[in-house]
């Protein structure tokens, strides 16, 4: 097919231009800025395309939505059906990742129009000789395009319009066999294609369902003091993956720096033994393509990463593109850093804050191109080692057009590579991050601690543009916020706060051993950064330690993992909890979500308040599966086991966060 | 400005692709369809242009939206400013009819982030010797791209930074002269255009602010029962003047087709003496450049539409592509048209219903090209007879691409050409067709009659993107709908829906006399077509018949033009009435215009029940005056000429539909 831009500039002195395309497409969906950007959908999702398609005048309409991979030739067709006021819609389910592309075609179809005529005309009774003959004149063109076979059948078909008995012609004319060949054999000559080809990015599963631990391998030596090895880490991989994780993302593992090295809880000056902030990257045994010695070799880490993929793991880095003054690019590539009239190089600075251990890359560097294909091969190098996905460090502090061209490259070549883009930044640059090619992203959920804050998130989220290329990625902790909330120390908070982010989001992490063992003192107060953090010291972890929640979480993840309800994101919908007499409950909190064929489903409701038990009444949307409010159903907590009998919508909840802030229902309407 | 289309495929191999370009540029408005349409404005109305627009990291950013006419080379500029959230805006006035262009270059202002940082800083009394060395460099360059004068000026200045002693250094780096310096001459290597030149279609005054008067000349003979001439129309002018109407719009003027005519109200068959309906067009006598002879001649035409110029008056003329069976085009173009087997043409219908009496021109016809080639030519001889106004019949049962084509060629050739689309329709057609060029477009404003309703719709065309490319125009009644509402005959109803139209749109008409004369009764009971329909017939109109409501029409016409509030669409606000105990009254609706300088202030109160006096409060909203609410003020109403005194910002109202269904105060906040 190819596509003239016939809706643009309509001329009579261009000779592809045809003003007898009537048919007008315009309002196709999933289309991002004009088809800038792809919308995203992970492989076996179905994409629905809509469209307004209309004429001038009154004629039939017939709609294709075409599709393919973009590396094929060949678009797949399906009929797009109309549905109400000029729009139609489509929905086809491409396969492996990639880029999909998708366009639309549409054509008037003047058999459907004289059909539909006729049959008025005749109900009114009137003479329809003439219109058989034209609809037999009509037949005849369509014979041309037929098979033999079916050219035979058609004429014969159009014989019978024209010298039968009318009653036998008049019936001929309206037969379903004629209808059904005339459909096959349409006029497309003035069919109308949409004036752009639009793409759809294809991700890996993972990248629409995972569920990530964040963890700093030199906190795990067998020896305690010592600095860890990925060859100690190993031992780790069974219980992350026991409880249920299937992403575990590792902190920068390269040599870190030791001029201006920070020390403990982020000291200006390091002591002798401090391991220093793994983000402060590169030293003289290497910078981003080279491995800490003291974790090990390059052979340890992809043994590592080799051993994860056993337990279902997948590994992910962090790529952060800014380098310790010891980095061999200072040396190497002096160029691609602002140096200072005293000869130093520019560090970070926020002022009159400065960060003295960091350098940034200079990405107005005369030698841009070059930069850009060694911070390309860095991820590659990864890539070739057996990782696939990437945790990016602030990508909003380097060049939206670098990414743009980095991710499509590397994806081109490595459909399955997932890039997370850590930015917790304005929405329009955060958007801008997803529109340009990262496949998840960091979000605000941290800080969205009210019901109301939460649920005006979620809607935003789910429902505007955003869905269509923003995959959130919910984390309640990560190494440098602890959240206020959590600091109050409420083993209630971290359980809730954790179930709201693995039920919200198909998508959702944490930093741990932090998290399930509810880590919550700060450095300071009104800070959020964590006392004796974990980025500039090496820890010692009591997996065991009493009131860790890791039972909550392996409960949570497993369910996750059996409910096809919870791995998708854009399925939510809210339901209202009553306090009494019609009041919003303030504390409770409750949404559904359903797999796409229904079957399951999964109500969750979760008190926000970590000190009170509150109850109220859950209204269930039993409309949604056009069943009567008085429907008699049963709910079965996957949290505790316990099953509930329902009758009719309104319900009573309790919730005492002592015991469990949350239950996680799957609902069986048909008991 | 060049376009390099930068966002579009970063690529390090297409030597025009600079990877330093950082800033961001998009969500520009007004953008209709990605540019492929241009926003309209009217001359001398200002265009706000907004824009999402952001970099990466912190770099302090400088935005200028650029514009000109389209026949210009050089751009006009203007900063844009920056309002919250990654959004910033400017605005221009375009001047004369035709279109403009705008588009927007923004640039990373690093003089700026070097002299915000400088400033923290010195403020954490930071020595900032290096600072000053850095900006001096950047001061010398841009010395390189200043005058002589500013140049030396520059250096001077960058000299006292980097040898003065530190206060004397420190403050020549932060004195507003130099910040001034800086500005005019800042480094734009990397300044990232927007991807596209967008257009705004700039119309004539008429355009977006008309009063339409439609009436039938052939019933304006000075003898009762004559045919009517233009020559005796002219005595009509300085009446139509006077109630302050300037567009006079006439049923199409051309010969009359005898096959096939339709009789008094509409009968298949018509009298020896029916004059047959003017959309009949074509006969002997001629098609689309002719004129009935009984109206008079090409001359007398032209004389009419200079005495109406002399009046203020702009005559409007119908363009209805549709022939009659005796249009000349049937002979001279056969091949326009659908040719049925037993040699006739294919006449109009909507099956089972006929329209013998009309062809339709046949828009998929192989000789398109000269199709359209002569249907423009239709529109430029009337233009060339000193019209500039076209009522285009049923637009939406032509090739939208024909329209799109046609005025976008007169209008770059006759930029005050304007044309109201009347295509009463389904909503995304109507929006095509306004979006393809037309300038004024009919409504559903006729069958929104409930407050709820007329609300929705108003706030649908007047605060969505529909706005910026569609203008509405308000009819009560036309020729073909007499709305139920007004079969009941009260004056009452007449007067309101005149003051709605009036007042809710800029652009509004009637058809008279039988608008004024309030004539009401339908065909028959369910119909919306007059009783003795003047389409079929000459009529004889009393116009100072009894119980007419001319005075009010002149009175809300002449309101209409001493307040410059009335002569916008897109500025109106509905205002709160309620019935009482904060219910929202039904029957009394209200709403505040506004003037772009706010000066003049207009509040309409419309009772919509005809028979029942309702009283209830009104809500001013002095807020948005930034008055308090218990502001004191006078409100003057403009038809009685009662003035009120308010106290606050909730006021009663009471009106009678037997006196006046309606006030239209002057508000005048500051007595």
């Amino acid at each position: 097919m190819s596509h003239t831009f016939y809706q643009r500039k309509p001329t009579i002195s261009n000779r592809k231009f045809d003003g007898r395309r009537r048919v007008i497409i315009e309002g196709v969906s999933p289309e991002i800025d004009d088809g800038l950007y792809p919308a995203k959908r992970v492989t076996g999702e179905t994409a629905v395309v809509g469209a307004d398609i209309f004429t001038d005048g009154a004629d039939a309409i017939r709609v294709e939505l075409c599709f393919r991979p973009k590396s094929s030739r060949a678009w797949k067709r399906v009929p797009m059906k109309f549905l109400v006021n000029d729009r139609w819609e489509a929905e086809f389910t491409p396969g492996a990742p990639g880029v999909w592309e998708f366009t639309i075609e549409a054509w008037l179809d003047h058999f459907q129009t004289w059909r539909r005529g006729l049959i008025k005309k005749i109900e009114d009774g009137q003479d329809v000789s003439l219109e058989l003959r034209m609809g037999a004149t009509m037949i005849e063109d369509a014979a041309g395009r037929a098979s033999k076979k079916d050219a035979a059948r058609l004429r014969e078909l159009a014989s019978v319009m024209t010298s039968g008995e009318a009653a036998v012609a008049e019936s001929a004319a309206q037969c379903d066999e004629l209808q059904g060949l005339m459909q096959q054999y349409p006029d497309k000559e003035f069919a109308a294609k949409y004036c752009r080809v639009l793409e759809i990015r294809v991700d890996q599963t993972k990248a629409g369902f995972s569920t990530w631990y964040e963890f700093f391998p030199r906190s795990w030596a067998e020896e305690p003091g010592k600095h860890g090895t990925f060859k100690e880490c190993k031992r780790l991989l069974p219980l992350i993956a026991r409880m249920g994780f299937d992403v575990v993302y590792l902190p920068p593992i390269h040599p870190i720096g030791s001029t201006k090295r920070k020390g403990r809880n982020n000291a200006l000056v390091a002591g002798p033994d401090d391991p220093g902030s793994c983000w402060a990257i590169g030293s003289k045994d290497g910078g981003h393509k080279a491995i800490h010695p003291e974790l090990g070799t390059i052979e340890d880490f992809e043994a590592f990463v080799r051993e994860a993929e056993k337990h279902g793991i997948s590994v992910a880095l962090d790529i952060a593109f800014q380098c310790s003054p010891d980095h061999p690019y200072v040396r190497e590539h002096p160029q691609w850093f602002k140096w200072r009239p005293d000869g130093t190089v520019q560090f970070a600075e926020n002022p009159p804050k400065k960060y003295e251990d960091i350098l940034p890359i200079d990405f107005e560097t005369e030698d841009w191109e070059n930069l850009w294909i060694e911070l390309k091969s860095v991820m590659l190098f990864w890539i070739k080692k057996g990782v696939r996905i990437f945790r990016v460090d602030n990508p909003h502090t380097k060049a939206f057009l670098f990414w743009d061209w980095a991710i499509s490259e590397i994806s081109a070549e490595y459909p399955d590579a997932v890039f997370l883009a850590e930015a917790f930044t304005r929405p329009k640059v955060m958007a801008r991050l997803a529109k340009g090619g990262f496949n998840q992203s960091y979000t605000y959920f941290t800080w969205r601690n009210t019901k109301k804050d939460l649920q005006e998130y979620l809607i935003e989220l789910t429902t505007t543009e955003v869905k269509e290329y923003m995959r959130p990625n919910f984390w309640p902790n990560t190494p440098d916020i602890l959240h206020e909330e959590l600091q109050a120390g409420h083993r209630s908070t971290f359980i809730a706060r954790m179930v709201l982010a693995a039920t919200l989001s198909s998508n959702y992490g944490m930093y741990g051993p932090a998290y399930e063992l509810c880590e919550h003192v700060p450095v300071r107060k009104g800070k959020e950064e964590y006392l004796d953090s974990e980025k500039y010291e090496i820890k010692q972890w009591d997996m065991d330690r009493p009131g860790n929640i890791r039972a909550e979480i392996t409960a949570v993840n497993r369910i996750r993992m059996e409910n096809a309800a919870l791995q998708q994101t854009n399925n939510i919908e809210f339901v209202r909890v009553d306090a009494g007499e019609g009041c919003e409950h303030e504390m409770l909190m409750a949404y559904v979500k359903c797999s796409p064929d229904d079957e399951n489903i999964i109500l969750t409701v979760v008190n926000l308040d970590p000190q009170n038990t509150h109850t109220g009444w859950l209204r269930f949307p039993l409309e949604k599966f056009e069943l009567p409010h008085t429907h008699h159903f049963r709910v079965e907590d996957l949290i505790s086991g316990r099953t509930y009998e329902w009758d009719g919508e309104w319900n009573y909840i309790e919730l005492n966060p002592e015991y469990m802030p949350a239950h996680i229902f799957k609902v069986h309407l048909h008991p």
